[in-house]
Protein backbone atom coordinates (compact mmCIF):
# COMPACT_ATOMS: atom_id res chain seq x y z
CA UNK A 1 0.00 0.00 0.00
CA UNK A 2 1.49 3.29 -1.14
CA UNK A 3 0.86 6.90 0.77
CA UNK A 4 -2.68 8.08 0.63
CA UNK A 5 -3.34 11.41 -0.19
CA UNK A 6 -7.16 12.79 -0.27
CA UNK A 7 -8.31 16.37 -0.78
CA UNK A 8 -12.00 17.74 -0.67
CA UNK A 9 -13.95 19.37 -3.94
CA UNK A 10 -17.05 20.75 -4.53
CA UNK A 11 -18.20 19.95 -7.72
CA UNK A 12 -18.79 23.50 -9.96
CA UNK A 13 -21.89 24.26 -11.85
CA UNK A 14 -19.35 24.87 -14.76
CA UNK A 15 -18.05 21.35 -14.87
CA UNK A 16 -22.12 19.72 -14.48
CA UNK A 17 -23.38 18.74 -17.10
CA UNK A 18 -27.37 18.46 -18.40
CA UNK A 19 -27.91 15.60 -16.18
CA UNK A 20 -26.48 17.91 -12.88
CA UNK A 21 -23.75 15.18 -12.63
CA UNK A 22 -20.12 16.17 -12.89
CA UNK A 23 -18.40 15.84 -16.67
CA UNK A 24 -16.38 12.99 -16.30
CA UNK A 25 -13.74 14.70 -18.09
CA UNK A 26 -13.18 16.94 -15.50
CA UNK A 27 -13.19 14.58 -13.27
CA UNK A 28 -9.79 13.03 -14.74
CA UNK A 29 -7.85 16.15 -15.25
CA UNK A 30 -9.21 17.04 -11.73
CA UNK A 31 -7.74 13.25 -9.83
CA UNK A 32 -4.41 14.03 -12.30
CA UNK A 33 -3.97 17.40 -10.72
CA UNK A 34 -4.42 15.95 -6.90
CA UNK A 35 -1.66 12.94 -7.60
CA UNK A 36 0.58 16.26 -9.03
CA UNK A 37 -0.27 17.52 -5.54
CA UNK A 38 0.88 14.64 -3.78
CA UNK A 39 4.09 15.03 -5.90
CA UNK A 40 4.60 18.12 -4.84
CA UNK A 41 4.16 17.59 -1.62
CA UNK A 42 6.32 14.42 -1.33
CA UNK A 43 9.27 16.97 -2.38
CA UNK A 44 9.29 14.94 -5.94
CA UNK A 45 7.05 17.51 -8.07
CA UNK A 46 7.20 16.96 -12.12
CA UNK A 47 9.47 20.17 -12.51
CA UNK A 48 11.99 17.99 -10.03
CA UNK A 49 11.25 14.36 -12.15
CA UNK A 50 12.28 16.69 -15.29
CA UNK A 51 15.19 18.42 -13.91
CA UNK A 52 16.80 15.58 -11.89
CA UNK A 53 16.13 12.80 -14.43
CA UNK A 54 15.29 14.50 -17.69
CA UNK A 55 12.10 12.43 -17.35
CA UNK A 56 8.23 13.02 -17.56
CA UNK A 57 5.18 10.95 -16.42
CA UNK A 58 2.50 9.94 -18.92
CA UNK A 59 -0.49 7.83 -18.11
CA UNK A 60 -1.16 5.21 -20.55
CA UNK A 61 -4.32 3.11 -19.53
CA UNK A 62 -7.54 3.92 -17.22
CA UNK A 63 -10.05 1.57 -16.00
CA UNK A 64 -12.54 3.87 -14.36
CA UNK A 65 -15.44 1.41 -11.93
CA UNK A 66 -18.79 3.48 -11.62
CA UNK A 67 -20.82 3.32 -9.20
CA UNK A 68 -22.70 6.73 -9.98
CA UNK A 69 -21.13 10.09 -10.62
CA UNK A 70 -20.94 13.09 -8.32
CA UNK A 71 -23.29 15.38 -8.22
CA UNK A 72 -23.28 18.98 -8.82
CA UNK A 73 -22.82 21.22 -5.92
CA UNK A 74 -21.72 17.92 -4.07
CA UNK A 75 -18.60 17.77 -1.55
CA UNK A 76 -16.27 14.71 -3.03
CA UNK A 77 -13.51 13.47 -1.69
CA UNK A 78 -10.84 12.69 -3.96
CA UNK A 79 -7.94 9.88 -2.29
CA UNK A 80 -5.21 8.66 -4.24
CA UNK A 81 -2.37 6.41 -3.77
CA UNK A 82 0.50 5.15 -6.22
CA UNK A 83 0.39 1.72 -4.68
CA UNK A 84 2.64 -0.77 -6.66
CA UNK A 85 4.82 -0.82 -9.53
CA UNK A 86 7.12 -3.27 -12.24
CA UNK A 87 9.74 -2.86 -14.36
CA UNK A 88 8.53 -0.36 -17.07
CA UNK A 89 4.86 0.41 -15.23
CA UNK A 90 3.20 2.64 -12.02
CA UNK A 91 0.05 1.57 -10.52
CA UNK A 92 -1.54 4.45 -9.49
CA UNK A 93 -5.16 4.37 -7.85
CA UNK A 94 -7.97 7.32 -7.26
CA UNK A 95 -10.73 6.72 -5.07
CA UNK A 96 -13.78 8.92 -5.05
CA UNK A 97 -16.26 8.90 -2.42
CA UNK A 98 -19.62 10.81 -2.56
CA UNK A 99 -20.81 13.56 0.19
CA UNK A 100 -22.48 10.22 1.98
CA UNK A 101 -18.80 8.86 2.40
CA UNK A 102 -19.59 6.21 0.10
CA UNK A 103 -17.05 4.99 -2.52
CA UNK A 104 -18.67 5.88 -5.90
CA UNK A 105 -15.80 5.76 -8.37
CA UNK A 106 -12.56 3.58 -8.17
CA UNK A 107 -10.16 4.45 -11.45
CA UNK A 108 -6.98 2.44 -11.71
CA UNK A 109 -4.44 4.10 -14.10
CA UNK A 110 -1.43 3.62 -15.03
CA UNK A 111 1.57 5.52 -15.56
CA UNK A 112 5.07 5.05 -17.73
CA UNK A 113 8.53 7.52 -16.94
CA UNK A 114 8.77 8.69 -20.52
CA UNK A 115 12.49 10.48 -21.56
CA UNK A 116 11.99 13.59 -22.75
CA UNK A 117 14.61 14.20 -25.49
CA UNK A 118 14.06 10.32 -26.91
CA UNK A 119 10.76 10.32 -26.19
CA UNK A 120 11.45 6.40 -25.00
CA UNK A 121 9.96 4.71 -22.01
CA UNK A 122 12.34 5.47 -19.41
CA UNK A 123 12.50 1.90 -16.50
CA UNK A 124 11.10 3.03 -13.48
CA UNK A 125 13.35 4.74 -10.74
CA UNK A 126 13.43 3.36 -7.38
CA UNK A 127 14.46 6.76 -6.02
CA UNK A 128 11.25 7.76 -7.15
CA UNK A 129 8.82 5.35 -6.16
CA UNK A 130 10.51 4.72 -3.04
CA UNK A 131 9.30 8.02 -2.36
CA UNK A 132 5.43 7.12 -2.42
CA UNK A 133 6.21 4.05 -0.33
CA UNK A 134 4.90 1.65 -3.75
CA UNK A 135 5.23 -1.67 -4.01
CA UNK A 136 7.44 -3.14 -6.47
CA UNK A 137 5.45 -6.50 -7.88
CA UNK A 138 6.68 -8.80 -11.13
CA UNK A 139 2.78 -8.80 -12.05
CA UNK A 140 1.80 -6.43 -15.43
CA UNK A 141 -1.79 -5.39 -14.89
CA UNK A 142 -3.45 -5.88 -17.89
CA UNK A 143 -6.76 -3.86 -19.61
CA UNK A 144 -8.87 -5.28 -22.04
CA UNK A 145 -7.80 -6.42 -25.44
CA UNK A 146 -8.95 -3.91 -27.86
CA UNK A 147 -9.68 -5.59 -31.58
CA UNK A 148 -10.57 -3.43 -34.27
CA UNK A 149 -13.86 -1.58 -34.16
CA UNK A 150 -14.32 -2.40 -37.92
CA UNK A 151 -17.63 -1.53 -39.67
CA UNK A 152 -17.75 1.94 -37.11
CA UNK A 153 -18.92 5.43 -37.45
CA UNK A 154 -16.85 7.99 -38.01
CA UNK A 155 -16.86 12.02 -37.13
CA UNK A 156 -13.75 13.93 -37.46
CA UNK A 157 -12.61 16.59 -34.99
CA UNK A 158 -10.28 19.29 -35.02
CA UNK A 159 -7.79 19.73 -32.27
CA UNK A 160 -8.17 23.29 -30.70
CA UNK A 161 -6.54 26.08 -29.14
CA UNK A 162 -7.47 25.36 -24.99
CA UNK A 163 -7.05 21.44 -26.03
CA UNK A 164 -4.03 22.10 -25.29
CA UNK A 165 -1.96 21.94 -21.65
CA UNK A 166 1.10 23.45 -20.44
CA UNK A 167 3.52 21.11 -22.36
CA UNK A 168 1.63 22.17 -25.52
CA UNK A 169 0.19 18.78 -25.45
CA UNK A 170 -3.52 17.80 -26.49
CA UNK A 171 -5.19 17.30 -22.48
CA UNK A 172 -5.57 13.85 -22.02
CA UNK A 173 -9.37 14.62 -20.70
CA UNK A 174 -10.06 15.67 -24.38
CA UNK A 175 -9.59 12.40 -25.83
CA UNK A 176 -12.86 11.12 -23.80
CA UNK A 177 -15.12 13.93 -25.28
CA UNK A 178 -14.17 13.02 -28.95
CA UNK A 179 -15.54 9.78 -27.57
CA UNK A 180 -18.43 11.18 -25.90
CA UNK A 181 -19.80 13.37 -28.18
CA UNK A 182 -20.51 11.20 -31.12
CA UNK A 183 -22.98 9.40 -29.09
CA UNK A 184 -26.59 10.00 -29.23
CA UNK A 185 -27.94 13.18 -27.21
CA UNK A 186 -30.93 10.85 -25.83
CA UNK A 187 -28.50 8.11 -25.42
CA UNK A 188 -26.59 10.39 -22.56
CA UNK A 189 -29.40 11.87 -21.44
CA UNK A 190 -29.98 8.74 -20.08
CA UNK A 191 -27.47 6.79 -19.05
CA UNK A 192 -24.25 6.97 -17.75
CA UNK A 193 -20.75 5.15 -18.00
CA UNK A 194 -20.45 1.42 -15.44
CA UNK A 195 -16.95 0.74 -16.68
CA UNK A 196 -14.92 2.59 -18.99
CA UNK A 197 -11.23 1.24 -20.21
CA UNK A 198 -9.56 3.45 -22.05
CA UNK A 199 -5.79 3.45 -24.08
CA UNK A 200 -3.82 6.11 -24.81
CA UNK A 201 -1.17 5.05 -27.31
CA UNK A 202 0.34 7.85 -29.05
CA UNK A 203 -0.01 11.49 -28.39
CA UNK A 204 -2.07 14.15 -30.72
CA UNK A 205 -0.30 17.20 -31.82
CA UNK A 206 -1.83 20.87 -32.41
CA UNK A 207 -3.16 21.10 -36.02
CA UNK A 208 -4.12 17.92 -36.17
CA UNK A 209 -7.48 16.29 -37.54
CA UNK A 210 -8.67 13.59 -35.91
CA UNK A 211 -11.53 11.22 -36.84
CA UNK A 212 -13.22 9.34 -33.38
CA UNK A 213 -14.79 6.24 -34.61
CA UNK A 214 -17.17 4.33 -32.72
CA UNK A 215 -19.33 1.27 -32.68
CA UNK A 216 -22.48 0.74 -30.56
CA UNK A 217 -23.97 -2.42 -29.41
CA UNK A 218 -26.34 -1.97 -27.12
CA UNK A 219 -25.16 -1.22 -23.45
CA UNK A 220 -21.23 -0.97 -24.53
CA UNK A 221 -19.80 1.20 -27.11
CA UNK A 222 -16.18 0.94 -28.52
CA UNK A 223 -13.89 3.99 -29.43
CA UNK A 224 -10.62 4.59 -31.56
CA UNK A 225 -9.29 8.30 -32.08
CA UNK A 226 -7.44 8.08 -35.21
CA UNK A 227 -4.79 10.42 -36.59
CA UNK A 228 -3.53 10.07 -40.44
CA UNK A 229 -3.45 6.16 -39.87
CA UNK A 230 -2.45 6.07 -36.59
CA UNK A 231 -4.71 5.26 -33.79
CA UNK A 232 -4.20 7.45 -30.32
CA UNK A 233 -6.48 5.95 -28.28
CA UNK A 234 -9.26 2.94 -27.46
CA UNK A 235 -11.74 2.57 -24.95
CA UNK A 236 -14.63 0.18 -24.02
CA UNK A 237 -17.46 1.70 -22.23
CA UNK A 238 -19.64 -0.15 -20.61
CA UNK A 239 -23.26 1.92 -19.52
CA UNK A 240 -25.88 1.74 -16.74
CA UNK A 241 -28.99 3.34 -17.16
CA UNK A 242 -29.35 6.77 -15.19
CA UNK A 243 -30.98 6.15 -11.83
CA UNK A 244 -33.78 8.90 -10.60
CA UNK A 245 -32.44 10.71 -7.28
CA UNK B 1 -20.82 49.96 -3.09
CA UNK B 2 -22.74 46.48 -3.04
CA UNK B 3 -21.50 44.11 -0.87
CA UNK B 4 -18.22 42.04 -1.06
CA UNK B 5 -17.96 38.30 -1.51
CA UNK B 6 -14.54 36.64 -2.40
CA UNK B 7 -12.89 33.51 -2.18
CA UNK B 8 -9.29 32.32 -3.10
CA UNK B 9 -8.60 29.84 -5.59
CA UNK B 10 -5.27 27.78 -6.92
CA UNK B 11 -4.89 27.94 -10.31
CA UNK B 12 -4.98 23.93 -11.36
CA UNK B 13 -2.51 22.66 -14.43
CA UNK B 14 -5.63 21.71 -16.19
CA UNK B 15 -7.01 25.27 -16.66
CA UNK B 16 -3.68 26.64 -18.01
CA UNK B 17 -2.30 27.72 -21.31
CA UNK B 18 0.53 26.70 -23.47
CA UNK B 19 1.87 29.96 -22.34
CA UNK B 20 1.59 28.51 -18.75
CA UNK B 21 -1.33 31.22 -18.24
CA UNK B 22 -4.83 30.15 -16.63
CA UNK B 23 -7.08 30.18 -19.34
CA UNK B 24 -9.34 32.97 -19.66
CA UNK B 25 -12.42 31.01 -20.58
CA UNK B 26 -11.93 28.98 -17.60
CA UNK B 27 -11.76 32.17 -15.49
CA UNK B 28 -15.28 33.68 -16.86
CA UNK B 29 -16.60 30.33 -15.76
CA UNK B 30 -15.17 30.32 -12.45
CA UNK B 31 -15.96 34.09 -11.69
CA UNK B 32 -19.75 33.19 -12.97
CA UNK B 33 -19.24 30.27 -9.86
CA UNK B 34 -17.95 32.55 -7.40
CA UNK B 35 -21.42 35.25 -8.06
CA UNK B 36 -23.50 32.12 -7.62
CA UNK B 37 -21.77 31.07 -4.29
CA UNK B 38 -22.43 34.94 -3.55
CA UNK B 39 -26.03 34.61 -4.21
CA UNK B 40 -26.22 31.73 -2.30
CA UNK B 41 -24.32 32.62 0.96
CA UNK B 42 -27.01 35.81 0.66
CA UNK B 43 -29.81 33.25 0.51
CA UNK B 44 -31.26 34.13 -3.06
CA UNK B 45 -29.43 31.49 -5.11
CA UNK B 46 -30.80 30.75 -8.72
CA UNK B 47 -32.98 28.55 -7.80
CA UNK B 48 -35.00 30.49 -5.38
CA UNK B 49 -35.14 33.38 -7.95
CA UNK B 50 -36.61 30.90 -10.82
CA UNK B 51 -38.90 29.11 -7.71
CA UNK B 52 -40.21 32.50 -6.48
CA UNK B 53 -40.29 34.46 -9.53
CA UNK B 54 -40.01 32.00 -12.01
CA UNK B 55 -36.62 34.05 -13.40
CA UNK B 56 -33.38 32.99 -14.50
CA UNK B 57 -30.19 35.26 -14.39
CA UNK B 58 -28.63 35.74 -18.04
CA UNK B 59 -25.32 37.87 -18.72
CA UNK B 60 -25.25 40.14 -21.58
CA UNK B 61 -21.93 41.69 -21.68
CA UNK B 62 -18.55 41.56 -20.69
CA UNK B 63 -15.68 44.27 -20.41
CA UNK B 64 -12.55 42.77 -18.68
CA UNK B 65 -8.99 44.75 -18.11
CA UNK B 66 -6.11 42.82 -18.00
CA UNK B 67 -3.69 43.67 -16.46
CA UNK B 68 -1.91 40.57 -16.53
CA UNK B 69 -3.12 36.69 -16.29
CA UNK B 70 -2.75 34.57 -13.66
CA UNK B 71 -0.22 32.15 -13.70
CA UNK B 72 -0.27 27.85 -13.18
CA UNK B 73 -0.34 27.35 -9.30
CA UNK B 74 -0.77 31.04 -8.49
CA UNK B 75 -3.47 31.69 -5.62
CA UNK B 76 -5.46 34.37 -7.14
CA UNK B 77 -8.17 36.20 -5.25
CA UNK B 78 -11.52 36.77 -6.65
CA UNK B 79 -13.81 39.73 -5.60
CA UNK B 80 -17.19 40.63 -6.44
CA UNK B 81 -20.00 43.04 -6.03
CA UNK B 82 -23.42 43.40 -7.47
CA UNK B 83 -22.65 47.15 -7.64
CA UNK B 84 -25.31 48.58 -9.50
CA UNK B 85 -28.63 48.27 -11.44
CA UNK B 86 -30.88 50.61 -13.76
CA UNK B 87 -34.29 49.81 -14.81
CA UNK B 88 -33.39 46.38 -16.78
CA UNK B 89 -29.49 45.78 -16.24
CA UNK B 90 -28.03 44.62 -13.25
CA UNK B 91 -24.06 45.69 -13.01
CA UNK B 92 -22.01 43.23 -11.68
CA UNK B 93 -17.98 43.79 -11.26
CA UNK B 94 -15.07 41.30 -10.63
CA UNK B 95 -11.50 42.08 -9.50
CA UNK B 96 -8.51 39.47 -9.58
CA UNK B 97 -5.61 39.91 -7.20
CA UNK B 98 -2.78 37.84 -7.94
CA UNK B 99 -0.37 36.27 -5.36
CA UNK B 100 1.11 39.49 -4.64
CA UNK B 101 -1.84 41.28 -3.89
CA UNK B 102 -2.02 43.42 -7.12
CA UNK B 103 -5.11 43.84 -8.85
CA UNK B 104 -4.46 42.31 -12.26
CA UNK B 105 -8.19 42.40 -13.85
CA UNK B 106 -11.07 43.93 -13.87
CA UNK B 107 -14.37 42.44 -14.85
CA UNK B 108 -17.22 44.42 -15.56
CA UNK B 109 -20.60 42.64 -16.52
CA UNK B 110 -24.21 42.88 -17.29
CA UNK B 111 -26.74 40.69 -16.53
CA UNK B 112 -30.65 41.08 -16.89
CA UNK B 113 -33.28 38.73 -15.66
CA UNK B 114 -35.01 36.63 -18.16
CA UNK B 115 -38.80 35.16 -17.76
CA UNK B 116 -38.53 31.82 -17.64
CA UNK B 117 -41.63 31.37 -20.13
CA UNK B 118 -41.81 33.85 -22.10
CA UNK B 119 -38.14 34.26 -22.87
CA UNK B 120 -38.13 38.11 -22.10
CA UNK B 121 -36.39 40.85 -20.11
CA UNK B 122 -38.36 41.42 -16.67
CA UNK B 123 -37.79 44.57 -15.04
CA UNK B 124 -34.97 44.74 -12.51
CA UNK B 125 -36.70 43.55 -8.70
CA UNK B 126 -36.06 45.24 -6.06
CA UNK B 127 -36.62 42.63 -3.69
CA UNK B 128 -33.72 41.09 -5.14
CA UNK B 129 -31.12 44.09 -5.66
CA UNK B 130 -31.86 45.31 -1.99
CA UNK B 131 -30.26 41.76 -0.59
CA UNK B 132 -27.11 42.73 -2.50
CA UNK B 133 -26.83 46.20 -1.47
CA UNK B 134 -26.46 47.12 -5.26
CA UNK B 135 -27.52 50.88 -6.28
CA UNK B 136 -30.13 52.10 -8.00
CA UNK B 137 -28.96 54.40 -10.95
CA UNK B 138 -30.10 55.82 -14.34
CA UNK B 139 -27.21 55.33 -16.68
CA UNK B 140 -27.22 52.84 -18.61
CA UNK B 141 -23.88 51.77 -19.19
CA UNK B 142 -22.86 51.00 -22.77
CA UNK B 143 -20.16 49.03 -24.28
CA UNK B 144 -18.79 49.49 -27.87
CA UNK B 145 -20.98 50.07 -30.72
CA UNK B 146 -20.15 46.73 -32.88
CA UNK B 147 -19.87 47.48 -36.63
CA UNK B 148 -20.50 44.45 -39.27
CA UNK B 149 -16.79 42.85 -39.46
CA UNK B 150 -17.53 42.52 -43.50
CA UNK B 151 -14.80 41.21 -45.09
CA UNK B 152 -14.07 38.15 -42.45
CA UNK B 153 -12.46 35.16 -42.31
CA UNK B 154 -14.57 32.13 -41.02
CA UNK B 155 -14.22 28.93 -39.54
CA UNK B 156 -17.20 26.34 -38.63
CA UNK B 157 -17.71 24.97 -35.27
CA UNK B 158 -19.88 21.87 -34.15
CA UNK B 159 -21.79 22.00 -30.82
CA UNK B 160 -20.26 19.52 -28.42
CA UNK B 161 -22.04 17.45 -25.71
CA UNK B 162 -19.56 18.51 -23.10
CA UNK B 163 -20.20 22.70 -23.91
CA UNK B 164 -23.56 22.10 -22.52
CA UNK B 165 -23.88 23.32 -19.03
CA UNK B 166 -26.23 21.96 -16.48
CA UNK B 167 -29.31 23.81 -18.18
CA UNK B 168 -28.79 22.55 -21.39
CA UNK B 169 -27.71 25.85 -22.83
CA UNK B 170 -24.11 26.21 -24.55
CA UNK B 171 -21.82 27.71 -21.64
CA UNK B 172 -20.83 31.35 -22.05
CA UNK B 173 -17.44 30.53 -21.50
CA UNK B 174 -17.29 28.26 -24.62
CA UNK B 175 -17.83 31.19 -26.99
CA UNK B 176 -14.75 32.98 -26.04
CA UNK B 177 -12.67 29.63 -27.07
CA UNK B 178 -14.69 29.74 -30.76
CA UNK B 179 -12.96 33.52 -30.70
CA UNK B 180 -9.90 32.32 -29.75
CA UNK B 181 -9.22 29.34 -31.81
CA UNK B 182 -9.47 31.15 -35.29
CA UNK B 183 -6.22 33.09 -34.46
CA UNK B 184 -3.05 32.09 -34.68
CA UNK B 185 -1.06 29.90 -32.59
CA UNK B 186 2.17 31.92 -32.86
CA UNK B 187 0.21 35.28 -32.28
CA UNK B 188 -1.85 33.27 -29.42
CA UNK B 189 1.78 32.53 -28.23
CA UNK B 190 3.12 35.79 -27.84
CA UNK B 191 0.17 38.02 -26.74
CA UNK B 192 -2.77 38.12 -24.24
CA UNK B 193 -5.41 40.00 -23.78
CA UNK B 194 -5.54 43.83 -23.14
CA UNK B 195 -9.08 44.32 -22.97
CA UNK B 196 -12.42 42.30 -23.73
CA UNK B 197 -15.71 43.85 -24.93
CA UNK B 198 -17.95 40.84 -25.43
CA UNK B 199 -21.72 40.90 -25.71
CA UNK B 200 -24.11 38.17 -25.66
CA UNK B 201 -27.06 38.39 -27.60
CA UNK B 202 -29.16 34.92 -28.85
CA UNK B 203 -28.72 31.45 -27.05
CA UNK B 204 -27.20 29.05 -29.17
CA UNK B 205 -28.93 25.34 -29.11
CA UNK B 206 -27.12 21.90 -29.27
CA UNK B 207 -26.65 20.06 -32.61
CA UNK B 208 -26.31 23.58 -34.29
CA UNK B 209 -23.26 24.26 -36.45
CA UNK B 210 -21.49 28.22 -35.56
CA UNK B 211 -19.25 30.11 -38.01
CA UNK B 212 -16.73 31.93 -36.34
CA UNK B 213 -16.03 35.17 -38.21
CA UNK B 214 -12.87 36.97 -37.05
CA UNK B 215 -11.15 40.27 -38.77
CA UNK B 216 -7.51 41.43 -37.28
CA UNK B 217 -6.10 44.53 -37.33
CA UNK B 218 -2.82 44.39 -35.86
CA UNK B 219 -3.76 44.05 -31.99
CA UNK B 220 -7.25 44.43 -32.28
CA UNK B 221 -9.02 41.18 -33.29
CA UNK B 222 -12.98 41.50 -34.06
CA UNK B 223 -15.23 38.33 -33.72
CA UNK B 224 -18.85 37.39 -34.82
CA UNK B 225 -20.38 34.36 -33.41
CA UNK B 226 -23.14 33.29 -36.27
CA UNK B 227 -25.45 30.32 -36.33
CA UNK B 228 -27.73 30.39 -39.40
CA UNK B 229 -28.04 34.07 -39.94
CA UNK B 230 -28.27 35.33 -36.40
CA UNK B 231 -25.52 36.96 -34.90
CA UNK B 232 -25.31 35.12 -31.25
CA UNK B 233 -21.99 37.15 -30.18
CA UNK B 234 -19.75 39.70 -30.49
CA UNK B 235 -16.33 41.07 -29.33
CA UNK B 236 -13.30 43.02 -30.02
CA UNK B 237 -10.13 41.95 -28.38
CA UNK B 238 -7.36 43.82 -27.80
CA UNK B 239 -4.20 42.10 -27.46
CA UNK B 240 -1.26 43.06 -25.72
CA UNK B 241 2.62 41.44 -26.26
CA UNK B 242 3.18 38.73 -23.57
CA UNK B 243 5.63 40.12 -21.09
CA UNK B 244 8.65 37.87 -20.22
CA UNK B 245 8.79 37.18 -16.31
Amino acid sequence: MGLLYRETYEVPFYESDTNHYMKLPQLLALALQISAKQSLKLGIGDDIVFKRYGLVWVVTDYIIDIERLPKHAEKIVIETEAKAHNKLLCYRYFYIYGEDGQKIITISSAFVLMDFKTRKIHPVLDDITSIYQSQRIKKVIRGPKYHPIGDSKVKQYHVRYFDLDMNGHVNNSKYLEWMYDVLDLDFLSSHIPKKIDLKYIKEIQYGTDIKSHWYQDGLVTRHDIIGGDAIHAQARIEWQEKKED
